[in-house]
């Protein structure tokens, strides 16, 4: 017999002590008191340890043996705690309204869709590393928090880490999402995913799914669920408020805003990058702000982006545009000194259509390599470029180089990211048989891959 | 008959308003009053125009037609003048004491290799674009405020834009420098390059100059020379005074430090990144900071780096150790979702020796390729790990991925940036026969590729 996870020994000490899982309590050890929340262990975990979510967002285990008494504890009001981020863009940002206090019957519906990932992974106490294995129900019962944001209908439609998503997993989520979009029985979607190449798959639904009525919010974690200082909880929490209360539809990112554990930034889904391999704040807006920061049950929203493409949520579930598919035929090249030209030859006997040439500075390649990327589009795949620099925009009208590279029919796509750039081509040579409709539609911008303002430029 | 590149008209405006090259002076236009120093064009540049340096380090072009007069000022001492540059560092930071008012004679003395690029490139007034053409004696003669700080030999070594600028070049650079301290006439050197590939150029001195008695400081320019807005003037400034000034020997970059024009930071050669298309500002220390800001003839210089390898300027000619080869052989292969793992096989083909795999997150690459990675590795190509975050570290432990991949034989290169992978692995294999020496090599922090401690974790 468990509780929620916890086992025997636990159970005797909860009753003895007069807590249940849930409460807020101080547990005095040999060496320190601990104030927090207590939450379960997934049952396959070891049963010496009970686990206390601290109030700055970080699970702790605590050794049974160590335990001199645990005691339930009325918490006091934390309005007036003052916050330790940095709000650079503070000046910037509006309130939105909140709704607050809503009974658990009026709490709007959530879809978590669960596709793996460390969010969704689990210490393998054996080998020590960590393995894909929650289901999105374990996470959703693991983080007692979200039952009073939203009532979240948990599904596992994938259980792979990120790194191995594909195209055709893009399609399979996208029309998942759909689906139950379409069933009009929710808010908002939640997707939980791997950190690893979660822009990609933000990119990707950002095409996939256009005129969406409700915001779609991918969310992950740099660390796995049930490990202490994991950033699951939070992420998830800020995903799903602001998927509940965003005035605003579209794709999204929610993670971590800052190393603190108080505020969550939601990113467009083209304009995001991870780009810390291990921080909890990785996640960075490219070339734009976050979308919006949440802290609490509050959504920040700049004011400066009068020029990005956004909808309100809307119930005009017929205008939602559904184009699933992607071609994977598609190379991402990144140039180099050294780079050997006859990569490009390769991509024509491999048999692709596109090519993403992620050029230096302002989109430059050695002049060496010209005669190879003639051939290339002489073959007919298309070339387009991006920089490896991350932040800023193309330009091959200012140098001699560029210039040549737009007369052999290279096609500079401003400041699209190389990821979201990849993804699109994808997409394109997925939905569109006509070489000038792919194109055109590169070119396009369909969901903010394309920005006419870079903030402080 | 010219006046430094001014021409007769402005000859004869400079004599009627008793003002010469150099002097400040107060400008009055029909709209405007401009206040800044007189400085010479260049003589192919067209004669309507007279060029001012403003205070902010912004070059002007003023069209004679507008002028109405031209009055020489005598400057008030801007000791006052407060910065508007946010030191983020500002407590880490310690002065080093500097040497004031050196007179001409005993300035000393830098060299000054240019090798193209931006920092070197002038306006096609025909065209609009920018070319490659400044020698470095132009440009040295551009900037008079150098001749306050060294006496400066200047040196055409290559005429390339960095996109160009190929492993053979790297070693003729290397070579070239190493001829110009052994001849002991230098306190240091300067390397004017174009931006797109210096942070490659600079890894690749980093590797190929070791021991080294005096500073190399690499500098470019995000806007060429003879255009208003350039940044070039500021950034050989600060290059030359951190050449001059240093007690640290080492190969560094040196540019803007932020979009304001008054301070330069100095960076480690092989831990820094051009992460902007077109900002001055776009050159960023990766995981560590800027070894040093320098801002007019003051050098900060942060405290912490204790676990840095840097040694002190000295006299030890005989210690320096040059390695100046480099094997072309080498692919970079970024890694993304739809990959084609074929590209593996192409690389073998290509009779490639080493691949720097830019993984995903803290290094990983989907399992569908992990027979086509073993097919190389079992071909003789060693594989080492990146990741295409940028920031932060490979961990190869933590996921069943990075396990796998470890157990395939695969190199994780902790945080060596990709591009400085890239560089040393082509110079390992350039310079030693035996593979175990190369791996071993690869994985030895040579000159800060790998930090023990990152900033702000």
């Amino acid at each position: 017999m468990t509780i929620g996870g916890h086992h025997n020994k636990l159970e005797e000490l909860f009753n003895k002590s007069d807590v249940k899982l849930g409460d807020s309590v101080i547990v005095e050890t040999n060496n320190a008191t601990h104030i927090g929340i207590l939450i379960p262990r997934y049952e396959y975990a070891d049963d010496n340890h009970l686990v206390l979510k601290l109030k700055n967002g970080y699970n702790i285990g605590i050794n049974l043996g160590k335990i001199k008494s645990i005691k339930k504890m009325i918490e006091k009001s934390d309005a007036t705690n003052k916050s330790n981020i940095d709000y650079n863009y503070r000046d910037n940002f509006s309130y939105e309204n909140m709704d607050q206090n809503l009974s658990q019957s009026q709490l709007p519906n959530l879809s978590l869709l669960s596709t793996g990932g460390t969010i969704s992974s689990k210490i393998d106490y054996r080998t020590g590393g960590v393995m894909a294995a929650l289901t999105a129900k374990e996470l959703n019962d693991s983080i007692p928090e979200l039952m009073k944001i939203a009532n979240i209908d948990p599904e596992v439609i994938l259980t792979e880490y990120s790194e191995n998503i594909k195209p055709e997993h893009w399609s399979l989520i996208a029309k998942k999402i759909a689906n139950n979009i379409l069933s009009g029985k929710y808010e908002g979607i939640i997707v939980s995913h791997g950190t690893d190449t979660m822009h990609y798959t933000s990119a990707a639904l950002s095409f996939a799914l256009q005129n969406l009525p409700i915001p779609v919010v991918l969310v992950g974690a740099q660390r796995s669920s049930d490990r202490p200082s994991s950033d699951a909880s939070l992420n998830l929490i800020g995903a799903c408020t602001f998927a509940t209360k965003s005035k605003f539809s579209g794709v999204f990112v929610a993670m971590h805003y800052s190393i603190s554990d108080d505020v969550i930034a939601c990113h467009i889904g083209t304009r995001v990058r991870k780009n810390h391999t291990s921080r909890r704040d990785a996640f960075h807006s490219i070339d734009v702000y976050p979308f919006s920061l949440i802290k609490k049950d509050q959504i920040k929203i700049p004011n400066q982006y009068t020029d990005l493409i956004f909808q309100e949520r809307n119930k005009n579930f017929e205008d939602m545009i559904v184009r699933p598919n992607f071609e994977n035929k598609v190379s991402l090249l990144k140039f180099y000194p050294g780079f050997d030209c006859r990569m490009f030859d390769y991509c024509i006997k491999l048999g692709h259509k596109a090519i993403i040439l992620e050029g230096t500075g302002l989109g430059h390649i050695n002049k060496e390599c010209f005669s190879q990327i003639k051939n290339a589009i002489d073959n007919g795949i298309l070339i387009f470029m991006t920089s490896q620099c991350i932040w800023g925009r193309i330009a091959l009208t200012v140098y001699d180089t560029g210039r040549d590279l737009l007369n052999l029919g290279v096609i500079p796509l401003s400041n699209t990211t190389s990821e979201t750039a990849l993804v699109k081509a994808m997409w394109c040579l997925g939905n569109f048989n006509e070489e000038k409709d792919v194109i055109k539609t590169m070119t396009t911008n369909i969901a903010n891959e394309f920005t006419n303002r870079i903030p402080v430029e």
